[in-house]
């Protein structure tokens, strides 16, 4: 049984207030599939790049057990590129180019293989592509997760609402949220997507950590607070591929083990921000995995005595 | 051994985007001192009203063993009025009208049923009617905490930056970290407030919850995803009511109280932004505060299961 993960393999260029990277490896599915693969052991990836892409990144994927034989390789064709410079907040960021290459007519094919998907990761694509990949699969998985963007709801809000009905867990940021919902209350506002398919949602924040709702339970997972903010790139991705490899690693889908998966998420998403790209992703070990969950069990930890 | 609570009681006018007040009570020493005497017994007041300030709102304190012997009455005088617009996210808001008042010319004064302080909260004031405060204790209290605003930072910088160097807790919210460090990071920020004297630094970020740092450790409260949002006025105050009122209740001042403050803190703090102005804080009974607080345990609480 395999964790399925789709989205773009792709170049960033990427500069911040503190510092600028070269033309360097990113795409929403480099960044899940590293981070679900220091958790799940049989991770799929579903993309495309040109044959710009660089082998020894492939073979990274590979070392980490990822399985390439879905990722399409375009001969004589480049991979999706973006640029971008983050503000001074590291919140917002402006597009400098998008170079779509490869991605312009991205169509995703599953084989046989691929028809042993018990977890599905949607990473940020058109909604579109992101169906077709959900219709390809003949047994329905047992958990569909999805990413997606504004840009998607600006563009494409038909479609995602159809992809949005078919998903198990929307993972969306804090506008998106009121962007989606129409609410500007994130309570609200999460309640409202739930009535649209998903039985749960996690509201990202950012530095101010992730939510996760289900119809009847709340659980607030904080950031860690980090006095070193290199590049926010992929940290948004970085915790879906923690949370959804968690999930495929346990295999329990229960919501106690759902608050479990955010933390691990955002445990990974806390790597990636300290380092530029995919940086810290490619380096931590086992043991920097569990320290810095230790960290985040310090960080809300108390007891409570009430008042008599 | 008594808590004073030094700071406003005044009338405010507000609007929001979903209701607005007519002239009603607020003011920061009101906020804090009702919210700080559900805990402890022993709340003394400082501040100034004219003599249009209700009397049953005085009563109210007084049913609430709220010493009033502090509280200078001005005849013939007006108490301080504050008017005020929230824009539609509930963080920011207009100032429309200001009447200082009463408080124009503020002098605190303490009589000897004042030396027994044990806990002294400085609410928002000018900076040199704080230090007025400390001056005048004879014994130094065994914890000073201090609440300020960036018009102090814009205004009296000297004055503000002498009266942090005597307090033990600071609590801030998020931007004033920053205008006062001058670092953008909120960890580095608060380290460096806590060179200029406090060995706590509290740092309030509204719906995002708080964060408690001393020199080696860091402590993160969510604040409650809330419905509805009808009032914010007041919820720092509150905070800082409820946490400082924990204190002086369980004198304990151990880092691992001051988290169980903090938490306590928060959940008075929901309390009163779900109402305009003092509603809940008057209303609120101790079964309602033990059912807020498990809300926040189990908003935050996880097992988690390391991998192996």
């Amino acid at each position: 049984m395999s964790l399925i993960v789709v989205g773009t393999v792709a170049f960033d260029k990427i500069s911040t207030p503190f510092g600028s990277s070269d033309k360097i490896v990113g795409g929403a599915a480099t960044y899940i599939g590293l981070a679900a693969s220091l958790f799940a052991k049989n991770v799929k990836l579903i993309s495309v790049v040109g044959d710009d892409f660089p082998e020894d990144f492939l073979q990274l994927f590979r070392d980490r057990n990822i399985d390439l034989s879905g990722l399409q390789i375009k001969k004589g064709e480049k991979s999706f590129f973006w640029e971008g410079k983050y503000h001074y907040d590291m919140n917002s960021r402006d597009t400098l180019d998008t170079q779509l290459n490869v991605l312009a007519d991205f169509e995703p094919v599953l084989s046989e293989g691929h028809q042993d998907c018990e977890f599905l990761m949607l990473g940020n694509l058109a909604p579109q592509v992101q169906l077709s990949v959900i219709e390809q699969l003949k047994n329905r998985p047992k958990m569909i997760a999805l990413d997606t963007m504004n840009f998607w709801m600006d563009s494409a809000m038909e479609d995602l609402k159809k992809v949005i009905s078919k998903v198990d867990i929307l993972t969306i940021n804090d506008e998106e949220t009121r962007q989606l919902s129409g609410e500007y209350n994130l309570v609200k506002g999460a309640r409202k997507i739930m009535e649209m398919g998903p039985r749960y949602v996690v509201v990202k924040k950012g530095e101010h950590g992730a939510l996760l709702m289900d119809r009847n339970n709340m659980f607030y997972a904080p950031a860690l607070p980090l006095e070193e903010v290199k590049d926010p790139t992929g940290a948004g991705d970085t915790f879906a591929g923690g949370f959804v490899g968690y999930l495929a690693h346990t295999k329990d889908t229960s919501f106690e083990n759902m608050k479990r998966a955010v933390i691990i998420g955002s445990a990974m998403a806390s790597f990636t921000v300290e380092k530029f790209g995919t940086e810290n992703l490619r380096a931590i070990t086992e043991e920097d995995i569990d320290r810095r969950i230790q960290l985040f069990v310090d960080l809300v930890d108390f007891d409570i005595i009430l008042v008599e």
